[in-house]
């Protein structure tokens, strides 16, 4: 097992209303010191979830991504809020997002995206025995609901608006789940 | 299908010398004027290789990220640089970062990371028929490689330093896809 570099140093290097960039100074084990940028993330995570309407049908969303300038299809995400646990803020979302509450909530791991350059942190949540129960969202335009059957992952991926790493996986691991789950 | 946003304006809000973050200010369909900000990537893309030593076998890789402050296992990846095309930015990266070339590369399709806020792009690459052939990199420390099963993705995802999820959407990805080609 590596051991972790020394931190010599860090400091802000830029900043915005949403992100904060901070240059660190390592010097790893064997003497080479480096300068890394990273984006420092919000401390508390995000989640995201799995709705399922029944075992075969997963509930989708589609709505306007800035980053990618276009409308991605994927699965219901967001931050958790102060005060909030996972599982909580993992309900808020699919009732703002999807129009659904679920009385069977289950966090199946934790991912990163791009842990070179951010803590970000994602926990996957499985969301059945689904109830409709709808809760104002902060979104500009109304969000598209779109069922999917969870059979069905090699025709989301030859899509090209369903290109999110995090719902790709989040996908798998939960048609893996219930597959070792007995019936 | 959503109608785009109309972009009303642009600027760059802050800067550093790997990021650049944007300001834009959206107009959508029902009229709700938006702004948001995001990351602006290099343009060119990231590759993410799945190298197979053998049908059974992935090389996986053990590195210090700093992002999440730790040394993280996942695939070999990098980005595209001037005048490589993905395939060539595949090959290039697996020389350095694991020592094997590829004489069979197929790319597989393309995620993205958090659409919401960031462009950044990676090509999914298959690697088989892998001749040893080491290339520098540019690593500060020697990266460890790490042979695992392919039939052994819950092990990983178990794992708490297995976390990134492009690695683990390519990863299944390829198990997928190995799946459906006829032996």
């Amino acid at each position: 097992m590596s051991e972790k570099p020394r931190l010599l140093g860090n400091r802000i290097v830029a900043q915005s209303r949403l992100f904060r960039i901070e240059a660190v100074e390592l010097e790893f084990a064997n003497g080479n010191r480096v300068e890394y940028e990273r984006l420092v993330g919000s401390g508390r995570g995000a989640v995201l979830i799995v709705p399922l309407l029944n075992p075969q049908t997963v509930l989708l969303i589609r709505e306007y991504a800035a980053g990618s300038d276009r409308h991605e299809l994927g699965l219901p995400k967001g931050k958790i809020e102060a005060e909030e646990d996972i599982l909580e803020a993992a309900n808020r979302e699919i009732k703002e997002e999807i129009g659904y509450g679920s009385r069977s909530l289950k966090r199946l791991t934790e991912l990163s995206i791009a842990p070179g350059y951010m803590s970000h942190r994602t926990h996957i949540v499985l969301a059945e025995d689904l109830y409709p129960e709808r809760w104002p969202g902060d979104e500009p335009e109304e969000i598209e609901v779109v069922p999917w059957p969870l059979n069905a992952i090699d025709t989301l991926v030859a899509r090209d608006d369903f290109t999110e790493a995090r719902s790709l996986a989040a996908l798998y691991l939960v048609r893996e789940h219930l597959s070792r789950k007995p019936s």
